[in-house]
């Protein structure tokens, strides 16, 4: 498509459904994207913004006029809003929000008013509630007169006098009882969420729970919002995106592949290329100290690349399996005697496997003693690998930085060095250099 | 809690919610789960057992007696049933569901009749339909009736006299309208999914439709089922688990980590580790032809760590990035020129800021052509690592391989490799050797 003239564009954008008219939006140039973009008809246009990235969302409204802009920006939903506010320029936000109706703002500033990061900044202030002496049928009157507004009308949480959270019912339930049952008599036990929570362990419970909505509450236990499962699966996917990413060794782009000019493609990588391979000159000095061995010894240097690239490979394949297990919940920080005590056998046992055959190959090729040389050295790397790599994400969590930021430098660096310092030493040791 | 003694662990079970239990029981050995498992109440144990994952479901079964699995196999939603089935003895499932009755049987057995992948296996076959002739009042009346068995009552499709699917309506849109209105006057374009469709793409499509159900329907569009947003959440969460574990070079494992043997860790870690050493022994070779150039300046051995690090590091960005953008459908593998483009420009831009920066530590360190060929590799290996990294994924995803399998190996093998000849080849250039 984006080889085509722009007419041809339009003209395949008005045989699309929404979700297709977003996938190819998100495959054009930014300013390809708004071109397109004006082109739909408003309620479609709308729909399509609203489904849009946030970052996508700032890059569309830099291109249209402020009537457009001002309406777009109404028909959002507040926390919609306010993740789009996150990415524009802070005036043209502030002229926005004062643009709105006075309950589009209030609602907004609610909002507004938690800190980047924790759920009550996604969540949405619009929800339907019940009372514990209310009906089933008052219920149901009371989802028909709030069914225009609400984010969700599937979940219903049941607030007392003082708006705290005592329950939930299901708008399922609230049908299956008789019109005249209390809510009281069929309400569960709420699943809530504290409004400071962290997002994205907010998502995860809503996701773990199968709920399509959970209730938000402040420290005193009232009721402020509701997440809603379509919210979560966003945090979880922009999560998950982060997550690759970063294991990946780069930061997350924050528009889709296609759309990201190559400049910012460098940026998310060049950082961490930068510290990596700040980080491999810790190598260069290590071989530098064992410089006099090699020269006697040049067969050793033949091994390098494969006995560093296992030493990274095994400390990976037990960085990668933490760090998931601690964004699944799987695995806590305090859990770090029993991941350890695993890792070193993990690690011991797989170094015993690839140290036998390290040694059964060098051995008939080379010779004996280079064969045990690369057969202990396997066995050496490949527990330090595996425990260094399993205890790292559980050290970046403890500190409260993103495991896998953590763990990858670490990881290439620490590994490969002290992989060489094994090495040099078993040389040492075996040839009696 | 797993420090403690049985008794403790059951009396603590005893205090939690289902959500709480289950996280406890993820974390015990299988035999301690079972006798764990079997102090829950009745209604609790199914609930507990309906959320497990299919692998501990499995466990569970073995140590459970005959009538007790037969209630709990009974008690599964068709789906799940279905899911649990593939982790159990052929023996086993074919008696389960011989006990089972007939309607359950021929629920179960629609399921079971598409292949291992499609979304036909993972959809629900019990739902509420309504015609474009029925009223809201009488669509509502059809949902009552359901609500027992229905997967999902809050989007319900449409379909004509000959069960195909000419529609969608929300339980919310129903309630909305007046009651004499007509379906065929509100109902929506429905978003339906085959059956054979490979059931993450379904899953994928489900969540970034932001539907809480979508249809599946037969080659003639008649409808067999719907997916559920949690069932698509609890898909996209096992595929995520999958690349996360194969983009660090290991199998997923297939239950909690705490939970999974030491052995099952090994086994899950140990063929690709001995791939991937396989592949590394290209290095040795490579680096034996190189034997006499490494003998004559062995100073040239210290930047090897570093080298072929940066090299793989820049090659792994690449290949993360496109296999997520792949996995979000942002990337096609027909966009394979456009990709290798962008690549391209990105590792020759990444080449240049690092290959300077080498130059001037080199040069300042040891001397000018030591600079110039360490510059000079960091370029070519660069543009190389990212190119091929972009594409690997491509080619993975062409050829039906996981893109997180194929590129990770072919990346530590073939980059490694071709970055050492870069490396020989300009050094024996710029310094004459």
């Amino acid at each position: 498509l984006a080889k085509n003239s722009l007419p041809d564009v339009v003209r395949v954008l008005s045989l699309l459904d929404v979700a297709e008219t977003l996938e190819q939006l998100e495959r054009l140039t930014t300013i390809d994207r708004a071109l397109a973009y004006r082109t739909l008809p408003k309620g479609r246009a709308i729909e399509v913004f609203e489904r849009l990235d946030a970052r996508l969302q700032a890059d569309l409204i830099e291109g249209l006029q402020d009537a457009e802009v001002a309406d777009i920006f109404a028909a959002l939903s507040p926390d919609d809003r306010v993740i789009l506010m996150d990415e524009l320029p802070a005036v043209l936000a502030s002229r926005l929000i004062l643009g709105l109706t006075d309950k589009e703002r209030a609602l907004t500033s609610t909002v507004l008013g938690y800190p980047q990061g924790a759920v009550g900044r996604y969540m949405s202030p619009e929800f339907v509630t019940t009372h514990p002496h209310l009906t089933a049928g008052q219920t149901m009157a009371r989802v028909r007169a709030g069914i225009d507004d609400a984010e969700s009308i599937y979940t219903i949480p049941v607030t007392d006098g003082g708006r705290h959270l005592v329950g939930m019912v299901s708008l399922r339930d609230v049908l299956r009882v008789g019109e005249s049952e209390l809510v009281a008599d069929f309400a569960k036990e709420p699943l809530a969420v504290p409004a400071m929570q962290d997002v994205e362990e907010a998502a995860r419970y809503c996701a773990d729970a199968k709920a399509l909505a959970l209730p938000i509450v402040d420290a005193e236990n009232r009721l402020v919002g509701i997440l809603t499962v379509d919210d979560a699966l966003r945090i979880l996917e922009d999560a998950e995106s982060e997550d690759a990413a970063r294991a990946g060794g780069s930061e997350p782009l924050r528009r889709p592949y296609l759309s990201t000019p190559v400049r910012s493609i460098v940026q998310a990588r060049v950082v961490w290329l930068l510290v990596l391979a700040l980080g491999a000159t810790l190598t260069v000095q290590v071989m530098g100290a064992f410089e006099a061995t090699l020269a006697e010894q040049v067969v050793l240097s033949l091994f390098i690349p494969l006995l560093i690239g296992t030493g990274g490979n095994t400390g990976n394949q037990a960085a990668t399996t933490i760090t998931r297990a601690l964004a699944l919940g799987d695995v806590r920080p305090r859990d770090v005697v029993k991941v350890f005590a695993r890792e070193v056998q993990v690690g011991a046992l797989l170094g015993l496997l690839l140290g036998l055959l390290g040694f059964a190959v060098a051995a008939a090729i080379f010779t004996i003693p280079l064969g045990l040389v690369i057969g202990l050295t396997l066995l050496g790397v490949c527990t330090m690998a595996a425990s260094v790599g399993g205890l790292m994400p559980l050290l970046g969590k403890t500190l409260k930085v993103d495991p896998a930021v953590f763990s990858n430098p670490f990881i290439s660096t620490f590994v490969d060095a002290t992989g060489l310092v094994i090495y040099f030493l078993v040389a040492s040791s075996v040839l009696g250099i």
